[in-house]
């Protein structure tokens, strides 16, 4: 017997037959012998819908009260789902964030969760109650509802799972696993069996949109074996305690389940940056800062930076990328900034793409690097910029040679199915 | 200054565009200087749909799960007023029931107001802040949510009102007052500037669908001055203290406020029964009894009870009404207990009006049933059954000569507008 925690997403609550089919796939769970929390999505479209009803209320409303509405759309997919186990003759409860509580900062619709009350929660699971939990929302030490952001219903799971001392927390999507790399890409992507956290959080963050990246740090942190995998499974194929989806653990229990792994895990695109470029930046102390100083202020997230030699002994330029989100307010930054900071002119350039290979292997091997500068030469794909974390690297190349980089990589590291 | 109570339905908060209606209506009760808080419903349709998704999840669904279903839908528009409310300048925030708490027993989908926790509100409302409050819910000594039943949103703001001891709680409804009886029967209809408690009662349970009943009990319990009137007001008219609705007051303040009043207030004709007749029941001690018990165990509501000479003078004939939509629990109950009633046959009637004249005058005051039926009768109208209380006769009618019945009862009271 374990104790696991199921999330369904917004596609898989859109409706009463779509909830049925979840209730099942519950069921065979409790019917396996485990004990049961669900974390719940709003059904998809119905935030959308909320969201707007607020924008239309006041362009500046207020976060608080959107807390409120939007919370509204998990409170009742909580409701009818367990309506749905309770059909099948299980019994059920639904647990508002309010009502566990589920603890969280005072930061209206941003919120971060600080902890959760579990012992009512686990009494009703002992006593074999599936517990049906509302993603995406807590209770403030105002004794406000608060929300955690979109998409904050991966983060809830994960959360419930640290807060019951969960065994696995199987997080049910749109897709079954996390691959190698895009598939719509590369036909030859293998899913992955395992994954570590530390190389699931570089594949979120540089576009593999999998889970909610604050999900996976905070299973990091609370140590939460999470199970990627897809909700549209055969809702009448037993219940099985190893689904086949992709299982994201430690880097130590990693060690014990693949001895013989890949050096590298899987290449991910982000098309999403533009490349920035200041020419003729004075060449003195405290320049860059006088650059980066001023997008930081104005929260706009930099990633990668590179300073090439000017073409005067007095001056360099200095290329950085930024969200094509925020393009617009880092020009505008710039601008306001031009006499502080010296610079010539600056040029943009949103049709860049992000390439990452990603792996915890390459910890421990030499040559990655190497490896995938040759195999994008030997394709004649330019790299513009290169950064480098312990577990990936990233370069940047023209947004036109991203397929064809992504499968050149695929290959050069071997991760091509057979 | 005053403290007030304002509440809006369905219809007042469907959409945006509406509720910002109603914003600027609120906003005006506080320019003028009141403390002010809101009772919201859900918008127009939204319960419906909500009721909707847990009918298909299980025809015997948990009410407890319905509750948090339901309460949904209040709990978006409190947040959405609240919004529009600040985006006009106001100080204003949500209060869900389970925030204040709104005590309740544990009836889930059906539960009764214990109490206000007011305090925190209070202090709220004296600092200039608008208080927005869902309709319709409350939270049980469980820590769980509760609903009030359809329509309970009325009860709320009377609660409310109660609870934070305001000067008024008005009513916003589609319609603006309570007539003397309904202007589509009768042109000739006047709005009631003054209603007692006792007469709504009566009117609301015959007919006058403006308020829900139980609001109308609780007020009188708690003495709370209820007043009706249209939320299609001009929201660009200076707030009113005394805006041109229907005041809902008790005997003691009606006498100051109207000396000179009218015998009678209002005529209420009712469809919803039918008239059963039971032939040649046994003329003994106890055969009634043996009649309404089973139906009083099976929560049926007799209405009217008359008992005719029978054919011969060892059996009678015993005519009743019940509600339409209990005719055929009610004819399957007399079918099971005919051995023990010893009746011959029964026939059913659902051809039938129930035609009240209401008004508190008539305690001081004898004739007023014989007019009646002078005009009744004057105009050839068959009276089937007649059954008094202390403020109102009713009598029993074909249903064909309802409005004709209406009429005439209206003029021989002297109700007509001038």
């Amino acid at each position: 017997m374990a104790r696991i925690v199921m999330k369904f997403g917004g596609t898989s609550m859109a409706g009463t037959e779509r909830i049925r089919r979840v209730a099942r796939i519950v069921q065979r769970q409790q019917a396996a012998g485990h004990e049961v929390a669900v974390v719940v999505s709003a059904m998809a479209g119905e935030t959308d819908r909320l969201v707007n009803f607020c924008r239309e209320a006041s362009a500046l409303y207020d976060p608080a009260e959107y807390d409120v509405v939007v919370a509204s759309g998990e409170q009742v997919t909580s409701g009818l789902l367990a309506m749905h186990l309770q059909a099948l003759g299980c019994k059920a409860r639904s647990w508002l964030g309010w009502q566990l509580p589920i603890h969280t900062d005072d930061a209206a619709s941003k919120a971060r969760i600080e902890g959760i009350d579990s012992q009512a929660l686990l009494a009703s699971m002992a006593a074999g109650e599936i517990a049906v939990i509302p993603g995406f929302q807590g209770l403030s030490d105002a004794n406000r509802i608060t929300t955690l952001g979109r998409g904050g219903s991966d983060t809830s799971a994960v959360a419930v799972a640290a807060g019951i001392k969960a065994d696995r927390c199987d997080i049910y999507t749109d897709v079954d696993g996390v691959y190698t790399t895009d598939p719509r890409i590369v036909a030859k992507a293998r899913k992955l069996k395992n994954v570590t956290y530390e190389e699931m959080l570089e594949l979120a963050s540089v576009g593999s949109k999998v889970l909610q990246t604050r999900s996976v740090s905070l299973a990091m942190k609370e140590k939460v074996r999470v199970q990627v995998l897809s909700s549209f499974i055969d809702e009448t194929a037993p219940a099985a305690d190893t689904l086949p989806g992709t299982m994201i653990v430690s880097d130590e229990e990693l060690e014990g389940l693949d001895m013989e792994r890949q050096l590298i895990t899987g290449i991910a695109a982000d098309k999403n940056d533009a490349k920035v470029i200041l020419t003729a930046v004075p060449d003195r102390p405290g320049a860059v800062a006088l650059i980066f100083g001023p997008l930081a202020e104005a929260n706009i997230n930099v990633d990668m930076i590179i300073q090439n030699v000017g073409r005067a002994d007095t001056d360099t330029d200095v290329t950085f990328t930024v969200p094509q989100a925020d393009l617009e307010r880092t020009k505008a930054v710039l601008e306001a900034n031009r006499p502080g900071i010296g610079y010539e002119k600056f040029s943009t350039d949103p049709k860049v793409s992000k390439i990452s290979v990603v792996g915890v292997g390459m910890r421990s091997h030499a040559g990655v690097a190497a490896t995938m500068f040759k195999a994008l030469a030997d394709r004649a794909i330019n790299i513009q910029a290169i950064s480098t974390s312990e577990i990936k690297v990233s370069v940047l190349i023209d947004s036109d040679e991203t397929e064809l980089a992504v499968r050149v990589l695929h290959t050069a590291y071997g991760l091509d199915a057979e």
